[in-house]
């Protein structure tokens, strides 16, 4: 596991934390298990070759921040409640692109399911001003998203909708029998 | 500069975000920032090599996070407005690895200037319950923080005492003259 040993000497818990998380891929997968995905195949979507994603899921589940389900081929992933907890992180890495990188709006807009309101730059609610619980928040397509390409992937299909964050976006994966 | 070009196919803002500050060491630069370092050697006490900190330096200004300020030897670097507004990452980052890192307690705790409370784990206050803002934050040493080295860099002594968010740790650098 290639981790970046040079943060050893760093106590910081930022330092740690790099270490788990900081790794290429592993946010981005990460967003994708908020978003839903709980199969290989759905994090696939990204384009990430497919022995990183072996690595970077086995990472992931040694650190605890997934939870494997049943096994191959019919296993999926499941966040932890200390995956779940890097929420905010996810948020505010991508609340801060969609302000600097994003010049037709953002790709996905997340909203406070209860009343509506729009997510502002830290999580809160615009409407409430509630930090909203990520099971409370949906996901729906925002200005930037580009138009459909005909073989889109599933999981970008079904991101076209409003959706429930942690709620499974391809219906629940059955876990292997036996 | 060795961006991770495998992003390049995720329109996403996460990945353009992690194209800018997913690189080893920027985000521990930019805490340290956050903290008030300013010049190189300040930067330097984090450990990594001169030649990485160089680097990641000139990546910072040219993506905007930082400023540069008068010219070697005398110059700085500045967080700008883009660059305070990744406060909420760095912190949320910070708190998660709190929480699941740091078996003796934080080493740093923050405190809303206003009214003394503790930030919790969104960057709220836990006493007023508002979003605190970068300037009215304090960095205060944490039960888990080590006792003090004989030879301990600057930085960190001054880190022993409270201290403001982005004021100069080590007094107000000069610019270069001329």
């Amino acid at each position: 596991m290639p981790l970046p040993r040079d943060y050893t000497a760093q106590q910081c818990s930022l330092a740690r934390t790099l270490e788990v998380v900081g790794e290429r891929w592993t946010l981005l997968i990460l967003r994708d298990a908020f978003y839903g995905a709980r199969r290989f195949g759905e994090f696939a979507r990204t384009g990430i070759p497919r022995a990183v994603l072996t690595d970077r899921l086995n990472h992931m589940v040694d650190a605890g921040l997934l939870e494997r389900v049943g096994s191959a081929p019919r296993g999926h992933y499941g966040l932890t409640a200390k995956g779940i907890s890097l929420w905010p992180t996810v948020y505010t890495l991508m609340a801060w692109g969609d302000e600097h990188y994003a010049p037709g709006g953002p790709r996905r807009i997340f909203v406070h399911a209860g009343d509506g309101g729009s997510l502002g730059p830290t999580g809160a609610c615009e409407l409430c001003g509630a930090v909203v619980p990520v099971g409370d928040i949906l996901v729906t397509p925002g200005p930037g998203l580009e138009p459909p390409a005909p073989d889109e992937h599933p999981v970008n299909v079904a991101l076209r909708s409003p959706h429930r964050l942690l709620e499974p976006l391809l219906g629940e994966p059955v876990a292997a029998e036996g």
